[in-house]
């Protein structure tokens, strides 16, 4: 939608052709700005209330400094996903007030705290291991304006840590299970709560794991009903997710 | 947890030992009648606010119309899904209330029709061959309380059809997007709702489409972050956690 | 090892070269019947001190028939697996004593019903549409000398049903758990009982599950370190380990 | 299970509402303590009377010397499988009795010595590559308390020199057989032994062995009924298993 | 090359610019005779010296006995692989001296049964279900003109059984051994013999044998360097090739 | 784009704020028909100036007949693909002016004869059981108003067979070639030729073919520079590109 | 065809045997230059009418050098793709006038720079990941003579973006679109233009990308039928494809 | 074979209870020598007539020195396959008479240089980049005492090329091909021999090639009559293969 367009969907606005709520939907597809190598798209954060992100993998450190530098002018949270410690540190050169977290791989700045949910949001996940994966959640579910409570390491094997658990997981709204090996701990949470699991698959594991595959395909399988599923290590999608499902 | 756990619990809570919202939790996990050959969950319905469901996949017609005659004396509405025609017509010969979709291998009892949703949720398909699975997911949103509308046949090989119809999805609390082939729908649609978007891979197409894995294998890789995921042809769970998302 | 190297051992044995116990190892490995089309191995039953087992898949009628004859006569207990119906028919006409269990596909010779094992060992089976593979775990666990108890239908999804059979569980000498889909219970079931589990994946599912492949993964990652694993749908290989675990 | 139930489940058993026998098993399932990264379950070993076994894969340097000492405070024996030479190093200067195998990637505390097992069991590999995971199954069995046997490269290709182990793999409790390329090893040991075999595919190949792949199929299929299987190099959990077995 | 080179090269060969060697060596390349759908090519026997073979698979009746009439006019032995019971019929009735193996879905006419290969070639099977690709093999080899020995069922999990065939085995100029399942059998043959081993893995087996590609996987990484491998179920394949390897 | 935007479309062409060029433009994207259960898009062949084509795979008899209807109207050439057997006949019922291909599986109105392309398109088989896919492509050609020559049964096992039709394949403008099993042909071909190969890879075969699936893998890796590759057994989309590109 | 042959063949034209169109088709398939190490074609540029092309991947810095320097002396565009660093440097020593471009992994001497192309090849990227295979297809692009528009960074997931370069993208004549993660921009674009698409799948993502295979399976079962693929990252296979659509 | 067994068989053989040939095949299956880790097969030489190979993947320096130090004493020619730099160059050290060649990671003793075979083995291999193992099967040959021919760089996409090497191809014995990418070379050069083909695919390429696993589908699924396969890079298999089929 170029400057012309625009003008005539004001003038159209102006001359009653186009009513407010239209005009408002078509704004929400409308511009972005060229900065070269990245088209910078001003208007997402409008269109899905939410904070900014850079996906950071393949992205070269004076990009992400770049895209980041034109977000964090318009956008008051800003999450850099999937980023390298050496362009992080770029960042912070520049932008001192984020805060890194090197085993997520991600970098925030978190500067309107409000909270917006309707409730908690839950992060588990199986075994220490798939920490930095839940932690991605985490990060997003907070800058993205929910509360958030995490447990850790309440795997299938020993069924009575997931009961002693049943108080704080039927109380979320959502709840996001970090798994790898077998990924059958979302079946397990999923079994117990009243409300949607988002199924994070983390590439935990060796041999016939095979990089967090085994994970996937048990999670797509669960029988659990109330089960959806996320691409491997992706715990940015899942908090995202969550964070929609929880908005009011 | 036996009977004498539970005379136990409620003598707990008359001497105080525990509360009333502390009971409800506990009773939410607890009793299931037996009928031999499958334990009928009575509570699970409960549990989730929803109505009871049979996956017919694999189970004997009689197995089938013992089920669904236990848990139509109890709860209202009863889905059976993955049902043969024999299988079918042997419970409405039984239980002639029921709705029959052959397509969708479904049938339905549908009794209280109450909506409880907070908004509407829109399920698309991008082929008219996608239609029998958006059907069994349609199916599961109406008797699970919800608003529904349907959108056929609009792929993203015609992104005109897909703009067309951008008012209409805009407005939804879900999406469910039904999709076979190379599954690429659900990034384009998740690029434009502000809602989340539940991607239900089917098993259209031939050659490397190797029954339903590209399409998977697509939507878990969507650039939209806002998509999560099913198992191939589960329009049922697309429909179960759509319903869940769209509770007050 | 022939006739004439049959008789040097005898020889040797006469002459002390060769001590009973030396002599009892070496026969063990010794002759088998040629049938034409199937070397019919006598010593078997007595190597592995079991019943003999007929491998009905692609083998045709005449076949499975002429190797039952030739089994019959000489051992208690003969099991066929992997029977058609019309086979299993054949055979029953000659030898009409047999069980056949047309699900499980087995037809079963059990003459000889003394109890071998040391304990008892208990077959679960995570959904209805898994029986058939656990009454071919169960055949094969008695037909082998064994006490048995089946659990049907308790999932991870429905822990609470699970933790009701702790006790039933904790009794048992060895557990075979069959499952499909995501193939989780085998790992719960593995962190309530303090002896081995046998796990079995089934074929049951449909998507994503790729014919058994989700769950056979799941299982092979299991994070319960007691649990291991035996092809798609073989309950009589589950059964048959079970039973040799099971021995004094 | 928290104190409150706890004091409870005494209550009960002072008042009669309990016996002894169900009283152990409920305290078989109960407390585990929180040390904030991970829940140690101080009652696992009681459970399964095993030593305590800490998964190194993925944890973290100061993780692993943290659940070491809890671990040591209260159990005689422990093993830390798949450790980095550096945790191993960390571990080692707080508590220098522990015995470090790098190949193998585990450090062991091997303080009660207790043969506990029924017999002998008998750790096989096909070729020197597979050493590594061998000891792995080799230190677990040892510090399980049972009496082991060790037999190094014997493979398919050269029959004789299996046939010439024969009376020393027909004397075991359980033969645990470690092979990779193609993994016909287990199907030959267990055509030749009346016991359990547990085949451990090995990630040793090249090219179509898909880094163990081709051995765990291999495995899956054996033609021989006494074999099941576990994750490709999975050494501590064929171990584990086999210690299992060999308890009275 | 068309008439207009043929006859240059007659000319040249008069000329003396081409000498007899060489002229043999490009009619070798030459001629093929067209019959609209396919093109039949008579001098593909001259220059392997192999009779002519029809490969069934995907062609009509009317093709097939096409061929077979153009094929018999000039060669005296002719071999048609995967044929239709059908087809052979209609190709029986116009030419009645053909043998028909069902179960190795070939009909073969041998006219000429000349025997030219230095010496024994051996076709093994490991269980009686791969009799048909066998059986396939052994019709390649005898109208080939080699002298053929079958050798059934001994599979690894018996090796008594292979090693009282030793001698039938070592004597051989090539061995074939078609296997399913684990696809063992071809590395443990492989070890005895000194001559080239073609191993044919087969379709037989179930669950994780996934068609043949687990005994594919696990002939393709033997760990004796004497086995070739051919594709899953191609028993002419390896006829062929032994044939070729067995001419003087 | 509604009814209301196309007035509003021709005044902005009328006052001058919109020229010819970009209103052409835009129409390209514009309307479609709705039947209810597809969207007919009548305007998709002004675009691509190509004829109306439906995709029967999955699609009732009564929506083919309906579709085939509306297209008929305005559309003087209409092609339908992966039709049945009993659709075909439905459809010729009403419109008998069709051409039925039954081993193609392809119905075809072909009334507008006009040869538009700007050279020769040539369509290569690799063997008899390829023809019905090779077929799909050249009737695909030739409704699009292109010279098609085809040549039959030329694999790389038979190298002069290929160089005795170098003349014809290099005087093409682009060239289509089938292949199954190995896929080789377009390699082979592509070397021979300077211009575009549009490879399709057939689902011929058997075993390691795994349906197509290694005809496919080679030719996406062909060593020839000029090879494009579509889905398995997609002849109508090798040669509606083949048409695209033969456009002047 | 060596030296006599081809005498003969001038010899031919002489005396009328062969005329000027079969001799220059004959001599398209002629003489290559022997190094060594690798037969270098001189005649493949005429063949094709193309510039050189050195495939670079797991070739020698000697031999790259090499074989330039035999190109260079006859060729006017040198293109070396997959080069390393320490190759290019090697190279650009002896032969400075090249170009060197380091993320596309590619050397350029363009040294004819006439347009030959009908029309605008287009190469569109879906993230800014992807610039390294879509700048491999632009250099291709132009050094075979083609004038060439780049558009970066338009994604399914923002249609809006894509809708705004609509009218760029129709005046093409050909289109390469190269994608990661889903791979569903060809479909997207395919949809949007009328002329032939050329979709290059990018080993970008992770998880269940499996390094490019979800995207290449995308491509495969696009749903717009002018879309045809070439192997994961494979920049140069598109760029040299388009360069022959767009040859007069 | 124990030295009581030995003994036996030696009395055996003076008694005249066994002949000279039965003595000779039986001492090939005989002893064999411990080295505490490998055991070293000294007969295996005498068994198949070749050369001792020490296959060096997995096995660390010291123990192939040992080995390496073990054969030369009674084996004339040695090779070691995938030898790493460090490990060839300390048995160089104490054996200094070694040829070792680093691209093909093999390490030869040549010192029996008699050539046995019965004609002329032709190794081919399609690009430049398959070099390596071409060379590691030509070791092979050479050591196996065979007369040898190497063919470079001649793949499907230039039959030319392949055409012009056609009657030093037909005059081999075996000809062994490697080739990556789509390994469609194998057909090409079976389609033009009289003799048997051995294929090699090997791990070049990229995307698509999954490391080698492209080549492997299509060499299995060959059109050509002809044509083994090996594993992938397994050219010493293919050598050692070639040389027994070479031998008188």
């Amino acid at each position: 939608m170029n400057e012309a367009q625009l003008r005539t969907l004001f003038e159209q606005i102006r001359e009653g052709a186009v009513d407010i709520d239209q005009a408002l939907t078509r704004v929400r597809h409308m511009p972005f700005e060229d900065l070269g190598f990245a088209k910078v798209d001003h208007h997402r954060a409008l269109r899905h209330g939410m904070p900014e992100v850079i996906f950071g993998l393949g992205k070269a450190t004076e990009e992400i400094v770049g895209i980041a530098g034109a977000l964090l002018e318009r956008s008051p949270n800003v999450l850099i996903t999937r980023v390298t410690p050496e362009s992080a540190l770029a960042v912070l050169e520049r932008f001192p007030e984020g805060e890194h977290f090197p085993r997520a791989r991600a970098l925030r700045f978190w500067r309107d705290r409000t909270v917006q949910g309707r409730g908690k949001i839950t992060v588990v996940c199986a075994g220490t291991s798939d920490i930095p994966v839940a932690q991605e959640a985490r990060i997003t579910v907070e800058v993205m304006g929910n509360e958030v409570e995490e447990i850790h390491d309440i795997g299938v094997a020993g069924i009575h840590r997931l009961m002693s658990n049943r108080e704080r997981l039927a109380g979320s709204k959502v709840v996001i299970v970090c798994a790898g090996m077998e990924g059958a701990l979302p079946s397990a949470v999923g079994g117990m709560v009243p409300c949607p699991v988002i199924a994070v698959p983390t590439s935990i594991g060796y041999g016939a794991s095979f990089h967090g595959l085994a994970a996937l395909l048990g999670m797509l399988n669960s029988c659990s009903s109330n089960v959806t599923v996320v691409n491997i290590d992706n715990g940015f999608g899942a908090g995202y997710v969550a964070s929609l499902i929880n908005r009011p």
